[in-house]
């Protein structure tokens, strides 16, 4: 059985993350996404609405497990029997930073990371642009599944 | 049962390409390995030889298979019933190449693209400097199998 | 009157190209495309065709006109009283060719370029890869005008 | 009559940005260079202070307006009737950003994002690295117009 | 004779670090690390620390002198009379931002930046990275030299 | 002694390269610039007139000697007793190709290879871009030296 982990911020979780998460549940058996709970940056939203919001968007998928996790990415990995960590690849500069924090986990534990490209409509898409344009009032619908849509417009106040 | 296929020409293996394929073995259920046989190239080796070579290092595997394809590599996809094109990723100019075979292919078929980033030191590796190299009389060891440094030695008679 | 050459191969016109002439049609007063008659490449199709292709998709416009080159860029730019070359920009590996020939045009003549980011679900593609994919019996609907299409199958023979 | 809109925070103008805005004085009917008011930075000038700067420099240019814009671009542009958005383009990274930028805004209004190369000797310019070495009592002769270099020295008490 | 600089923050240093640092004892008659004193930067670890945590590993190398320095890079390189300043460069993002900090530097003063491909192993390799990993408990031997590892262990008290 | 091997085609000699020479002679006790004779790539300038172009710029420097060779660098270098290996850097698609270079020669022999960035206003420039536009009837002037300028002339005809 193989075990995918995905990791992220998920603050809120985009379209472009959906689809990753999506790909990844066609590909393998079990797929674990998991929020990482940075203590020095402060979200929009919190864990247990990032949770929530991921779990209406991923309970159809039948094989997706959500948690949350501290520390270093590598442990969170042995603790779900993760084989690979999977990330969204949008663009030059993702490749550069998710280059080197792969390299560096597969030297920590020998987890290989894996990227997906992410669909061309959604390479431009990051949470900190949506949270943005929310909270300037433009509309991010598209962009973000529509329960996201109304929870951003609810917390931005726009 | 997840169906991982690999691509490349493989004219010959590197030490990078066995590293993508193990990565993809102990993931995946079943990993196909095919070698695309594209007419307008001549190739230092014939497709036979370059499926001994890969035979080799990956028979040990267990779960890899190994075939030719021509035309469309969604195609070929379809044909042995793959959930995921893999490909290795080394360098920037990798990504903007892969990244958009990638795409094409999604558009194509649907099939989603994953990229393994190659061990740090494999990093600088690809078939045509390992031709080179060995052509102009370096050495290619640890870059590539014993086996294949050995033929390389043989045809380039260096 | 602001005018706007807009050069290329257009060997075919992809959809892309298409939506950045149609953004130059619409911020520019003229537009003139421009097919480079490249001596040393064999295209697929005549200029005569490639002329006849843009000509079904550029005629609505209205304020499009069409033409063919030789020589340089600048020396073409000047010949039609151009105020600004336009490019479309795709990737990185784009960018950093593009660069450097907006550089080398502007020290030739002092005209600038500027560079219009496609669409994102354009932005894969490219007319080497639309003939590769038409070629080996892919579908290229959607990337491609009709038109264009059509004459694809008919000149790949799939 | 065509215009365009020229955003960007100016703390200071820098010849570079400048250079940009003439580009666009010669090729389009109306520039509106317009400073955006970001409440989360700290500026080194005021918005008075840049307006000035700006001033001096882009007055004798003719089609040249100066403005200042809190909230979402694509509502500036709508409002002063905006053709296009022109961004200057110097490296890699910002080309990343930029891009993100320009397909979100065309996503949120369809307005089109063009760019144009800065002078080849203004590629390593910003307006951070201006006021950093200014800072450090280095001269930035030949970087910034001269009113601007005298407010930088008077500021930075160096 | 030839002098070279190599500026750094060294927060700790690193492997990378250390191997750029050699290759230039070995280049050039003369070797001057210095330590940039960073006010709005709280490091982990004091200058003097740093300073000596560099002496352990340079000093067996012969021509390699130690320092600390505020200001303009450009004076620092004058008044230890470099001929050559010399930086690490490991991935694409350090490329855009050390071309243009070099680029800055040969307008300010002529002095010219030359830069260091870090070993393929070490090409992920950062400070901030190092201590990351090392606060959550990960450990980065192989990564550092061991009086680093050490330090960093007291440090982060993991 | 420091002695810094200086590789190229030079087909023809650009100002880009003689300002890298300049910046070598300036640094290094000896600087050998060596033509690589590719036969496979059939140049514009025979090597005796690449040598002839390149004596005309390097001979007032002092310290920098002429060769040509086959086969691999690092050969080259061994057989001159170079300390390192030091190539001209303009943009971001000759940093992945010249890293994967570096690389390779130092797994060779330990040989390392330090990046001069060129000059801002010769950052676009190539041989094969200056050979185009000659050809096209373009001027040169300011790119190349006076001499390769005439030679340019005469050669493509202009």
């Amino acid at each position: 059985m193989s075990t995918a982990l995905v990791p992220g911020s998920f603050d809120p979780p985009t379209n472009g993350h959906i689809d990753v998460i999506a790909r990844c549940s066609a590909v393998f058996d079990r797929v674990v996404v998991a929020i990482l709970l940075n203590s020095t940056k402060k979200p929009l939203f919190t864990d247990e609405e990032r949770l929530a919001m991921l779990a209406t968007s991923c309970d159809p998928m039948g094989n997706v497990e959500l948690t949350t996790f501290e520390g270093l990415l590598v442990d969170q990995a042995a603790s779900i029997d993760a084989d690979v960590i999977v990330k969204g690849l949008r663009a030059i500069s993702d490749f550069d930073y998710e280059l080197s924090m792969a390299q560096m986990n597969r030297n920590l534990s020998g987890i290989v990371t894996m990227f997906v490209a992410t669909k061309p409509e959604f390479g431009y898409l990051s949470s900190s642009m949506v949270k943005e344009v929310s909270r300037l009032g433009g509309s991010v619908s598209g962009l973000v599944p529509p329960h996201v849509e109304e929870a951003l417009k609810e917390r931005t106040g726009s």
